[in-house]
């Protein structure tokens, strides 16, 4: 968490977020009106903050992650804009998964990458699987979001095909699940052995680009390509 | 900065770092060692940070934005492995551009994007246009980082090109320059005009996908395609 997310907490008049989130600051909830929204979806959150904010009140309303990548920001926009919210709006940027994932696994993000969603329930899956797609043949080390539901099973499944096509085998691949939470866990994997390990709602995935290796289970992607460049200014 | 950072920080006995960042920080300096790095190079300050926890101390490294993408994780990562080095290295996530910059912007990262950074440095140019052409194509909201320095200013106006033959001229596009710093500009603007905005070595620029708009002058990504998802669960 980032001291601004502190400051803005420590001034708010009304937290609202999903329980599990507002559970892990408690200290910032004393003396505050909370929501803690165990029932209520995402689109109903959003609305009562823009709600409460319009009645003229300071509202603060807690995500997990960055806000700004994949998540809330967007949909208070969308919602802001829908019924002619008029007051300020500030997004808070904070560790996404690709931050807090990628420090796990060592230096994997240290040349270009893509994230990519599996979720298909907004996205129709022929875009997913195009995206996928220009993203193992142009090189990108590329980091996976939501890989598996109960549900949704299949697509990480076809994701490692459309890699395997593109990139060897033996390329590394890290998984991590629950990031910075108390039960957060790392395998670092290849292309090949991926679908042995672990993958779950709470996970995401780092694929390697044709240059990645791992060194004491760390995976390093170097800053340029070919040896000449490697520890060159 | 996170909570994380600091703690970090308040612990080490060496702080080691670029001035520019050292001089943001002076809270935390104050009785420490600090090698503050005007005229070192890069590789040089890692292997001195090195050197100096293999001597038994507890050093921090520090660097701007996030440590784990496109900086400095992977070169003392690359450095400990080619000396040898046994002791602890800890990767401490911070907000890279991606994050800071979206978050000025509104919310341009509520769907799969890519990161493409134009130094040609130590990547062949031709691996870079054909990771542009392959985010175009896929249509991936893009943050382009390195778009232009004084020695390299074409980069820019070829990746435009090969966004403009994918993506309306209309797409909305954010340049994000000295995010988060008190100099700090924005620019919201397209495709077709964003070669008339200031690009310099200290911005960002993030291309919105095919269902981006903008509104109150922010950048906002939809969370799905076509209407009928738009504000669903």
């Amino acid at each position: 968490m980032t001291m601004a997310a502190c400051e803005v907490l420590d001034h708010a008049e009304v937290i609202i977020g999903y329980k599990t989130y507002l559970d892990l600051i408690p200290t910032f909830l004393a003396g505050k009106e909370v929501i803690s929204s165990e029932m209520m979806k995402e689109v109903e959150r959003c609305r009562l903050a823009l709600a409460t904010a319009a009645s003229g009140r300071t509202v603060a309303l807690v995500s997990g992650g960055d806000p700004g990548i994949y998540a809330m920001a967007g949909l208070v926009y969308e919602l802001a804009r829908e019924t002619g919210f008029a007051g300020k709006i500030e997004v808070i940027p904070g560790l996404a998964a690709v931050n807090s994932c990628a420090a796990r696994l060592g230096a994997p993000l240290m040349h270009d990458f893509a994230a990519v969603s599996l979720s298909d329930l907004l996205t129709p899956w022929e875009v997913i699987e195009k995206r996928l797609t220009a993203a193992a043949m142009a090189d990108f080390v590329t980091a996976i979001y939501n890989p598996r539901s109960k549900r949704r099973t299949d697509q990480i499944v076809r994701a490692r095909e459309i890699f395997l096509a593109h990139r060897a085998a033996s390329t590394p691949v890290g998984i991590v699940t629950a990031a910075s939470r108390e039960n957060e866990r790392i395998a670092v994997t290849t292309l090949a052995g991926m679908l042995d390990c672990e993958i779950g709602m709470q996970s995401t995935v780092i694929i390697g680009n044709s240059q990645t290796y791992t060194w004491n289970d760390l995976i390093i992607t170097p800053r340029g390509y070919g040896n000449k460049y490697r520890l060159q200014e």
